[in-house]
């Protein structure tokens, strides 16, 4: 490899550092708080460039984003959700359904911009470097787009909310995706008038946030003796 | 929801942002650049909280940490991959085949520490919010899980390097983890001489970066005018 293709200034201060973590813990899933303010699109495109940054397979780079800014095209998103919302309730019991009901899980008409980020599995043919073993290395990679893009757009206080309550074809009906290509994620971007401290589950009481001493071993799964210096600065 | 859960400072300022971006875009996938150095629990500590952040379906949190730094332990990762790199040179043909025998695939042994992220696919019960019509959502978030660490050890000047050429269950066996649990990942972490410019399949000619005009959309699937202003500044 060519020196001239090392990082030449690679050290991040604690500055810069602690940046990237303010961004890690204060991203939120948004869905009750967009404004119809516009986003630029200066803004638009860095978000996307640090989703198309994201790592791939084999270099696969198998995502392609789908920028949607048309209300129809929103509207036959958001029938989709609606149906498959209305499914999901039935699917919980008792006390659980109702909470469930109360729960605001989208925000797709509010939101200015809504980005598809989908996976084409055939993009490079069909040996892939890191895919040989474990097939779902690519849609993986489209996931890692899906986090960087969240990032970005925590950094550029932009809110970003993944919709994942609705039929796969019938997103795919709604954004004219062939069947050969597998949505990944439905992302609803835009600014918004608040974020909230923690996930809305965990401020509603849906579910609490996990001790991370319940979910860390050394060498083997499950394997603790319970006095690793680590576990005390988790 | 109470006004104390709203984050009372939530603007990022133009610094905080680039260091987001910075972080994203120089993110390198590393495999033959650690060293022996150990990182501090602290900076580990820091590392998983930022993967522990990532966005869960239904707030499920599905993932489990297993930090490896036993060599036994590593050695049996190493053979499995070993294993499985073999076998995956012969699905490669002519050229492309020797190509890939010379590249530098994994650090397993090198790294200091290996980090593998698992998913847990039945942690809250059999039904899930955001989870009912997309049943990989679990995998997804724990996915995430695995790009939020990558980006915090870039910030902390830590490289990391995912070894996804392996059989799910000798990596299971190495690791002494369950049937039922669903190996997302195994990450080599390690300080590093030097960070590449680019990645290193883009850098060896194995594939080009994709010019973003070729994968950006409108409303629709391949829906573009080709004058639309966000494609010039993409």
């Amino acid at each position: 490899m060519p020196a001239s293709n090392i990082q030449t200034d690679p050290i991040f201060t604690d500055e810069e550092r602690d940046a990237v973590y303010r961004c890690i813990h204060t991203r939120r899933d948004t869905r009750g708080q967009f404004t119809p303010e516009p986003i630029a699109d200066e803004v638009l495109a860095r978000i996307l460039r640090a989703a198309h940054a994201a790592p791939s397979v084999g270099f696969m780079q198998p995502w392609d984003f789908i920028v949607v800014k048309d209300k129809a095209v929103k509207g036959k998103v958001h029938a989709a959700f609606e149906k498959a919302h209305a499914e999901a309730a039935m699917m919980f019991e008792g006390d659980q359904r109702d909470t469930y009901r109360t729960l605001k899980l989208e925000g797709i008409m509010e939101a200015p911009v809504g980005i598809c980020i989908t996976c084409d599995r055939s993009r490079t043919g069909p040996v892939v470097i890191g895919r040989t073993h474990l097939p779902e290395m690519d849609l993986f990679s489209a996931v890692c787009a899906v986090q960087n893009l969240w990032l970005a757009a925590r950094a550029e206080n932009v809110g970003v909310g993944w919709v994942s309550i609705a039929h796969r074809n019938e997103l795919r009906e709604a954004l004219g995706i062939p069947d050969t290509i597998h949505p990944i994620a439905y992302l609803c971007l835009g600014r918004v008038t608040h974020l909230y401290d923690k996930p809305e589950l965990e401020a509603a009481g849906w579910l609490p946030r996990m001790p991370m001493a319940d979910i860390t071993w050394f060498d083997q799964w499950h394997q603790q003796a319970g006095d690793e210096p680590l576990l005390k600065l988790l």
